[in-house]
Parts: C-alpha cells; sequence; structure tokens
C-alpha cells in the first residue's frame, strides 16, 4: 500500500531520473519531455506485465526495472541506434510500497547509466499487477545508419551475436525451483551443480533474469554493412521468419554452427528437452540475428568482437521464402522451429 | 478470449495503423518506427487503466481508446506543440476478443485523423485487465517555441480556454447510473431531464467520456506569447498549484470570472455539490490554463477564437507563491480547491 500520493510518488520517481543526455533539454516534470533529435530517430515501445513477462518471485524488483528497459532497448540495438530517451509508465498494485517502486526504478536506472539512457520522463498509475511500459527512443545520423529488417538480399551472410538458449535454460532451471512437477531430474541437477558447472547455472539465471542489449555490437553490424537486423526476443526460428518476409527472401541457417550457451546443453538434458529446442524456440536471449554482404563477414566479426560480443556466420540469405533450419544429422525443423513439434 | 495468436493480433492492430505522416520514415512492423524530427520534441506518456481511469461498463471501446490518446496529446497542447506521432501498447484481458481491440483502436485512430496524428507503433500484450500506455510525440520548429509551466511572471494575466466543470459533472451524471446511494437527487433529476436540458446532459457525458485535446488553442496561445501553460488534467486548483510551483511566483484566480459549462450547476445542485468545486478540483476538462503578458490578452483571444475556441481571463500572476482562489462573496478556497475542505 503507497501512503503517499500520486503526485508525492511521481516526485520520488522524478529524482530517480539522472538529468542529461546529449538532446534532453527538458526532463520529467513539466507536461512533455523537450529534446533536439538532430537527425534520425528509432522508437520502440514494449511492456512488462507480472505474470505474464515475469513473475515476482523469481525476480528481484531491481531485475524487473533492469529487464523493461533492456528488452526495450534491444530493439533500438536490432535498428543499430544509439541508445536516447526512455520514458516509463509504472503500473502499482496495492502491495507495492514506495521503497519498491523506488527499488525498480534503480535498477533500471542502473542500466540506464550502462547503456547511455537517459530517463526523460514517465507516468505511476494504480494497476490490478506490476505493469511497466517502456517507451525508448534510440539516434542515428541519418535514416540510412538504422537497420531494418527489410533489406537482407540472396548472398549474404547470416550472423548471430553472443550465444544463444541460455534464456530458456534459465527460466528452466527457474521452473525447477517452481516445483514444476514435469522437471524432477532438472530440479536434482540443479542441486547436484557445484563449482563451475554452478557459476554457469547462475550465469544462465542471470541471462533469463537480466537480459543485456546488444548495443554496441548492432551498431558495429550496422556501420559493417548488415543489409537487414533483428532481436532475438521470440526465437531464433520466429524472429528469422520476420526477416525472411519482411526482405522477401529465405533463410537458410545450420544448427550445428548456432553458438550455445555454456550449460544449456545439461539443463535441456536434465528437463527432457532438446539444445536445439531452447536455442531456436526458447526466445529472450536479445541478441542479435543480422544479415550482410558475405565479404564484409571479417570486417564485422572484428567490429563486433571490439564491442566484446562474439559474432558466428550462422547460414545464408537464399532466394525464394521461410526459414530452414539445418539439422545436424541432416534434415531440417520446421520453421517456427520446436514450437510446431509440440 | 482471443483466439488469434499475438502475432496475429499484433499484425489486426497494424493494418489499422494509417502510414504517413510528414516526419515518419518509417511505421509499425519492423523492430521501431523511424522518424526524422527536423526541430524540437516534445515527448508525454500517459496511461489508462480500466477501474483506474475509465470503467468499461461506461464507456465504449471506441470511447476508452479516443481518451487514451486525447489525454495525452492533451499533454502536447500544453506545451503548444504539433500533434506528432504516437504509439500504443494495449495490455489485453482475456475477455476482450479481437474485434474489441479493433474497436477501440479505430476510436483511436479516428481522433489520431482528426488530429494530424500518425499512429507509428505498438505493442500488445495480456493483462488482467484492459490497459492502455500511449506515448506521444509533439513537434516544434525550435525549443523556444514550446512553453513550459515554469516561466509565468508577475504581471502576466492568467486565461482558461473552453469550459470548466463538465468532465465532473460528466462523472456525477454517470455516477447515477451505476446507482451510487450518494445520488439519488441526481438519478431523479438526470431522468426528469427534457429537451435543451437533455442535450446539455449529453454534451456533459461527452466531456467526460471523450475529451478533446486543445491543440489548435495551445499553438495559438504559444504563439501569442504565453509564458507558462497546463492542461487542467487533475483540476485547476492542482494544475495551478504545479505551474507556480514551477514558475515560482503566485496564481490569483477569480472564482466568479471562471467559465462554468451549461449544465454544471443543475448537476452540482442535484448531487448535492458546489460547482464550483467540479470546476476547480474535478479535473479532466482537458482545458489549457496559461499565463500570458497582458498586453497580448487580445491577441491571445482572438487567436484562440480562431482556434474554434473561447479565451477567458481568470486572474493575474503575482509575485510569491502559491494558488489563491478567490471567492465571490469573499474569501478564498485553500490551494487545492475543494479538494482540502472533505
Amino acid at each position: 500500500m503507497i501512503a503517499m500520493g500520486e503526485f508525492e510518488l511521481i516526485e520520488a520517481v522524478r529524482r530517480r531520473l539522472p538529468r542529461g543526455g546529449p538532446r534532453v533539454v527538458l526532463g520529467s516534470g513539466d507536461d512533455a519531455a523537450v529534446t533536439l533529435p538532430e537527425g534520425a530517430t528509432a522508437t520502440s515501445v514494449d511492456a512488462l506485465v507480472d505474470g505474464v513477462h515475469f513473475r515476482r518471485e523469481w525476480s528481484s524488483l531491481a531485475q524487473i526495472g533492469h529487464k523493461a528497459l533492456a528488452v526495450a532497448l534491444s530493439d533500438l540495438a536490432a535498428m543499430g541506434a544509439e541508445a536516447g530517451e526512455a520514458y516509463v509508465v509504472l503500473g502499482v498494485p496495492k502491495e507495492l510500497d514506495e521503497e519498491g517502486c523506488i527499488e525498480l526504478l534503480d535498477g533500471m536506472a542502473a542500466l540506464a547509466a550502462q547503456t547511455g539512457t537517459t530517463l526523460a520522463g514517465g507516468d505511476v498509475t494504480r494497476a490490478p499487477v506490476l505493469t511497466l511500459a517502456m517507451t525508448v527512443v534510440g539516434h542515428a545520423p541519418t535514416t540510412e545508419d538504422l537497420v531494418t529488417r527489410a533489406g537482407a538480399r540472396p548472398g549474404d551472410a547470416l550472423v548471430v551475436s553472443g550465444e544463444l538458449g541460455g534464456a530458456a535454460a534459465g527460466l528452466l532451471l527457474l521452473e525447477v525451483d517452481a516445483e514444476t512437477p514435469a522437471t524432477p531430474r532438472a530440479r536434482s541437477r540443479f542441486e547436484s551443480l557445484s563449482g563451475s558447472k554452478l557459476d554457469r547455472g547462475r550465469l544462465l539465471l542471470a541471462r533469463q533474469l537480466e537480459p543485456l542489449p546488444r548495443l554496441e555490437a548492432g551498431r558495429a553490424l550496422a556501420a559493417a554493412g548488415a543489409t537487414a537486423m533483428i532481436d532475438l526476443s521470440d526465437g531464433l526460428g520466429g524472429d528469422a521468419g520476420h526477416v525472411a518476409e519482411a526482405s522477401g527472401v529465405g533463410l537458410r541457417i545450420d544448427a550445428a554452427a548456432l553458438p550455445l550457451q555454456a550449460g544449456v546443453a545439461e539443463a535441456a538434458e536434465a528437463a527432457g528437452r532438446e539444445p536445439l529446442e531452447l536455442a531456436t524456440s526458447g526466445g529472450e536471449d536479445y541478441e542479435l540475428l543480422a544479415a550482410l554482404p558475405a565479404e564484409r563477414l571479417g570486417e564485422a566479426t572484428a567490429a563486433v568482437a571490439a564491442a566484446g560480443t562474439q559474432l558466428t556466420p550462422v547460414g545464408e540469405v537464399v532466394a525464394g521464402e521461410g526459414v530452414e533450419i539445418r539439422l545436424p544429422g541432416g534434415g531440417t525443423l520446421p520453421p517456427a522451429g520446436f514450437d510446431q513439434l509440440r
């Protein structure tokens, strides 16, 4: 129960918002924030709802605030945009007090500071469950510097940043704790982890609970001539399908080339799932899938490495339509990956 | 219950979004919308939650979509900005089907068309109750063309656009239907309305359910030298307090000068309330309160009239702090109006 009125809570929220950012003329506290974009802007909205996108019992409030901003910024990364301003709508349930709101906003503010994002405004309202709606605005000198989903051309190489499957594996480990009847083997497996394996488990949890937007990698790929790009929020199979459709091309992905995060194989095995399933349809890894001219692969790999992230060639763009994920032993997955096998 | 998957619903939503707007390079359907602002931007976020900001049994879905956008655009009006782009997060409860979502978005799209706003993007998610989070972006050639709350100077005239109290009176009429035990007299009064009085009642309901943002009046006031401006969402007393605080001045408002909407007095009387209470603390009228140099009052009045709205001088800016609402019979209301009397 919030003892303070809405005005006071908004004021408390406002004090958490760092001023600044080169384009922000007037931050939170007036009818609107005022900015001078000076170039092209990329704007994306994302919502997180308790029980749909996160569970309060699995995440700290700071992690929820972090994840809401991270998920939104990931869309800017996929455009190759520089992070600019973020606006947050916070729907607060009765049982969340002012300290809780501030813990959540501190988690968000920490990622904002880390990514150079200005929390430029917000609104606070009552809601039946904790609800966050984020709007993020990214910037680029011109519209040509931004990468859409629509420019992939036959012959382009397909690349993926970072590692896949970790977020889905982290979710399996969380479901262990939730006493899901289906995963008693996963529970015993996780409980028996120790040493480096326990660290792996923790990294999988972090992947699920505190994803990081690949902003620098996205800008590096844009600068290296990426023709199409998308962030992997729904899963490689589904997201690749969006690129194929928007670009009017087909995508061939080599399953054996997919960079699985360490520990994904064990978590999948313990839960009776396929590691490849976690990598192709688990979603929430928030890595980038990009198409780019094959001759610029080396340049792109070096640029992404300079941004602290690995880049892995995973296939190619072909004439036609749809997504084909080729399995190591021959055969292919259906377009949406394992989703259609269940 | 939505039978279609999220992808399909998003696609259905996307088809409702008119493309276009001079600054929109790429609308909904990619990771982010791409715009070329070319000047200063004003950005505001607002949320509407079922049971908090509206009631499904009082509003059609089209009215809810209209009101969500109107409330957000009202903040741009208060900056003197031109409406640009809007982004909508739609939290959809299980009992709302696809047709319902589309009815809601059609209501929003109609106001968007009327105000020259481009619905440039959105996100759809499950939510326990119908939830709308709107982000609106307005434009002006330079930051100096935008009016904040902070520039009012002693000696400035205070003006109000349109008429006050109508939204609160409309709410009283709705509460009649909700069988609120406290308003049996209001019920019998409303039921006995006929002819021109019934029309008045309908206008009060429209004021509550389908408010209109004063975008043209806001731009006219900005052009006529408004030094500070705010939209009346919380009520004149509270909103005037925000201007006084941000500008570091005092505001004197003459209660007798306040332009009450026709029918407010009758609705208030029937419910055992004061008409002045509805005008000063009812809120949701979404008219504009502005300060401007007294010598530009004539120019501003003519410009706002050309925008189809009346402008009424209601007081003045003085040195000091706080808001004083002077009653017709002598004496003053406390700063926040009748809120503190209850």
